[in-house]
């Protein structure tokens, strides 16, 4: 049996909370409820959650960086909105999330487009549609977004993304150092600096540096944002001019298993002043927007996927609960999104009986050993009929899942807010 | 470098053709112009060849088995269509598929339905609409289904599944032989049995084994299919009944990566004497209906996924091409959809133009370096605007993937037939 329960309890006490029977509320209303009225399975994201985590990092980072939601991990307008009124921007990775941040209410100023392959379709909606910023990420890309820049007859403000070298690493998934896709190598920074000074209708104001994802170490980051600074400024050394906008990247990570620590906002607020400090001893950075684009920090802890209980069989010695829910609505849980070793997310009987816990295999609907939600979640015993959910499910759940993969039903998105919930996606 | 191009050589010279000037051609029409004309990210998928690969399994089974399609491989109602009018039923794993199949003309007699965790609306949509067959795989099921009969005011035709003890193991995912949601254990095979005789509106007719998928070893599948017969027998014994049908399941593979060896029909076939005899020797089996449900053997090698190079970069030694198409279309393809050890499925240029090859990375467009459709393909000099075709793509392609990651449009589907193209999914 693994430790995975202290996770989920743990995230349960941190932002959630049980009632004296013992069921799971979320803002205040018990899941139970939301899983009768609005059937299963369900994903139901906490607004009070979000702003929390919002607010906890936006003071972490006070003075030195401003907030972009990274529309990819959970693009539901409703949700983008949530942290557009908390005054975050928004970071986008095609046509259609840039339609959603729209949605939300965000002003194309405060958007910016990043991204390996962006094409000519979703550049021409994004520049006809006034975008603050596209992020370059490769020489063709450069006369592509010169070419729509033209084609609409406005200057564009784009910013370079960077490979960086070995010096700036960190995160579980390491994005630079080494051959990649994305951005230009740190060394052909010059020549590509001077590849985009060469279009006239590009206006190069920024620096996107993107050196890692899931990252839990503070200090990590803070070596990243540092190295970043350095970048910008010789970029700004390049051109002659002063930047405008500093994109250090998302890459701040949530605990998903056991034995994760949660990143530590106090090391990250202990690391500002050094880095505030760099800022201001240099004219060509000191008026610079620095901006972060954290997308599973910010919704992943808001959010459950529940399911029901359809069957509970032992084989063989093992106990399967089967339910309704599985990797089609939730590949990452299924262990299935990049994972190489499939570890259990936390994951939670809804309603906390006190009974004696068993290692359970929790496993979905589909005709396949991959649909498992948990292989060894320590649970209470489960009846037909009972729920379960999955903690951590708000970024990288439902659109990050092959949602039609036996054609089941897509499930309901809710958002609790204010003691009520609000269908933000209906089920099919 | 890998000697991936070789399989996807073969396949191309086994299924599709190349022209003079070294394009493409599916069912007699170029790639170059279905993609011009239908835009990409595109999934072309030849009716012709499905149908060959139909008739010769067909034909290496006479006089033992019928086949019914596996709808989950590829749910598009004009793909079930084709294996229709060849005399295919179509076995079907969710409410949404048994309307595809009708929608594709499957008659509801010749649709059954398997799945571990099936729920009291899919029972009820497919028992008030006839269905022919209802898999049982545990005892909640049991009750499920003889309640939705009763609420139909009809008897249900049902077939247990059972999960085999080890002696019928086979494939490189094992489903048999050990815990396993799926089925009954073989080992309360007679208990499960009891189970259903004691619902009146259940007919018990019939046995479903599903030993392995993926399996590309004739001999495995044969000595899982005789093993099936034993326990078609041992069903029919605690009955007192002759069985109807006899379900053994799918799980015939096809290759995918470099050195796997194609399913050997003649071996199948060689091995039918037998398998007709065991079933003739004893009369409780000598009138039942057998059947294979394969998917994936069918559809995968009729389908490409194409997609348009967007750049070509060099980042420290290594050649990346990013294309328009990715992992939210083809997420099996990334190496994402259960694969232990990401190996590149057969990937080739298009057009060949008899360049030099390169070990080649082939990415997608979205932020992740999960996205990923080949690490190293030995592919000839690529540039903006050229196409690459991943082989292989007929089954578990796009329905398999998070086609809502990173918002980009879902790509088309094309079925060509008769030297026409048709749009059986548009674009959006």
């Amino acid at each position: 049996m693994t430790d995975a329960p202290d996770l989920a309890a743990a995230l349960i006490a941190e932002n959630f909370s049980r009632d004296g029977g013992g069921v799971l509320h979320v803002g205040g209303l018990p899941l139970t409820d939301l899983a009768e009225e609005f059937g299963t399975p369900l994903f139901v994201y906490d607004a009070e959650v979000m702003r929390r985590t919002y607010r906890a990092l936006r003071a972490a980072l006070a003075g030195f960086a401003e907030i972009d939601y990274s529309v990819k991990a959970n693009p539901n307008p409703a949700v983008i909105r949530v942290f557009h009124e908390e005054g975050a921007g928004a970071e986008i990775a095609s046509g259609a999330e840039f339609a959603a941040a729209l949605e939300a209410g965000v002003p194309p100023e405060k958007i910016l487009f990043a991204g390996p392959g962006k094409g000519a379709a979703d550049l021409d909606r994004v520049v006809a549609g006034g975008i603050g910023e596209i992020h370059l990420e490769n020489r063709e890309e450069i006369l592509r977004v010169a070419a729509a820049a033209e084609r609409h007859g406005v200057t564009v403000r784009v910013a370079l993304r960077i490979n960086p070298g070995a010096a700036a690493q960190g995160g579980a998934m390491r994005m630079g150092g080494k051959p990649s896709p994305f951005g230009f190598d740190e060394e052909e920074m010059e020549a590509a600096i001077d590849a985009v000074e060469a279009q006239g209708p590009l206006r190069l104001i920024g620096l996107h540096l993107f050196a890692g994802t899931q990252g839990l170490k503070a200090e990590t980051l803070l070596g990243q944002w540092a190295y970043g600074l350095g970048l910008a400024a010789r970029i700004a050394g390049r051109t002659g001019r002063p930047l405008e906008t500093i994109d250090l990247g998302g890459g701040l990570g949530i605990p998903y298993f056991s034995g994760d620590a949660a990143l530590d906002l106090a090391t990250l607020r202990a690391g500002m002043p050094d880095l505030i400090a760099t800022l201001r001893a240099d004219p060509s950075l000191a008026g610079a927007r620095v901006v972060l684009e954290p997308g599973r920090y910010l919704a992943g802890p808001a959010g459950l996927y529940v399911a029901r209980v359809l069957a509970v069989k032992e084989s063989r010695g093992s106990r399967f609960v089967i339910t309704d829910g599985g990797m089609h609505h939730h590949l990452a849980a299924s262990g299935n999104l990049g994972q190489i070793v499939k570890r259990d997310f936390p994951l939670a009987a809804v309603t906390e009986t006190g009974g004696e816990r068993a290692a359970t295999a929790v496993v979905g609907p589909l005709c396949t050993p991959l649909d498992m939600l948990a292989r060894a979640a320590p649970l209470p015993p489960l009846a037909e009929g009972d729920l379960v959910a999955v903690l951590q499910s708000g970024a990288y759940g439902l659109t990050a899942s092959p949602t039609g993969f036996l054609s089941h039903p897509m499930p309901a998105e809710l958002l609790v807010d204010g003691g009520a919930a609000t269908v933000i996606r209906p089920s099919e």
